[in-house]
């Protein structure tokens, strides 16, 4: 039996570590890219290249940029009085192509999860913390996903926040209900239930 | 409405160019890079610059090698009577994976396919009609896959070979039948009738 040559071998170990890739699926990539035109590699190459040398994480909002603070930071369109918390850089950019958001961010990186051996220090919330104490800030959106763990992390960054904050802060969460095209009787109990809590006048 | 950073939106356009690879996946992949341990990324990206730079197609059978000719075609321990015609590396690799075959190869890198516009001189045929005039060939296994165009490219080969070869060189298919570990019932009509027109004398 036979093995591809070392670089090939190489190639579909390394892709093999990605999440949701197996070695079959790494396996086609690579004969794929073998197989595509002169210069495609070397630019996929140069582009993760790219990544580890040139993108890092801002140092006052946390999320990754090129330029540090980056570009959200930075823009004197955004409103400053709102700081809107999301646990990972994706869900900044769910947030951001909702096109319902024009405040600031901060990304916690993670949420407090004991088992996995996640505490607050692991987060960003001590420069969250920091943040309000300078800045102008009169409300903060807790967007953290509605996990056991985001829940967690969101009620303990308010007990943090109530310590060391001025009390006139508003501190909220997005609402929760009913997704849009969703059928109500589809919809599971804890969601129906919380859209009911939250039910709105009509109009 | 805001876009990542370019570095990163450069990784994900690059990914999402790459076979079965969405948007959401190749976002999904780029945020783990950037989020995994220092040099991981950099050692991703030097496998597939090596895949570029090192890999190429053996000049005598046209597998995927970075030694040329390739180790298959060099090994001494092979039989050189016998050649296995198959349409891609990734069938090689199978055909090594069964255990089954010692003697020497000869990569298509494709099928017939008028359609898509590939004809008889993008493949390596002209090549392996050279061989069989050259080498101590007695068979020629057609390991292309029963799909149309591999039953076409088959039957091109033979045709070429018969004008080309002296008449003692056998020519032949792998079997087709009722693959391993399947149930009669399940087996769809034409592959059982290929299996019950192959039979065999039971031992």
């Amino acid at each position: 039996m036979n093995a591809y040559p070392g670089p090939i071998s190489r190639a579909i170990e390394e892709l093999r570590k990605l999440p949701g890739i197996g070695r079959r699926t790494a396996q086609r990539l690579v004969l794929h890219l073998v197989a595509a035109a002169p210069g495609r590699l070397d630019r996929l190459a140069a582009a993760l290249a790219a990544l580890e040398r040139d993108i890092r994480r801002c140092s006052h909002c946390h999320h990754l940029t090129d330029v540090d603070p980056c570009t959200l930071c930075t823009d004197p369109t955004r409103e400053d009085e709102v700081i809107c918390v999301v646990e990972q850089p994706s869900d900044l950019m769910a947030v951001e192509a909702s096109g319902e958001y024009h405040g600031r961010y901060h990304v916690l990186h993670g949420v407090l999860d004991p088992l996995a051996g996640v505490g607050p220090d692991d987060l960003t919330v001590a420069s969250l913390l920091q943040r309000i104490r300078r800045e102008p800030v009169k409300e903060i959106i807790l967007a953290t996903n509605y996990s056991v763990e985001g829940e967690a992390t969101a009620a303990y960054i308010v007990q943090q926040m109530q310590a060391a904050a001025s009390t006139d802060l508003r501190i909220s969460r997005p609402a929760q209900g009913i997704p849009a095209g969703a059928e109500v009787e589809y919809t599971d109990r804890l969601t129906l239930a919380r859209a009911l809590r939250g039910r709105r006048d009509f109009n």
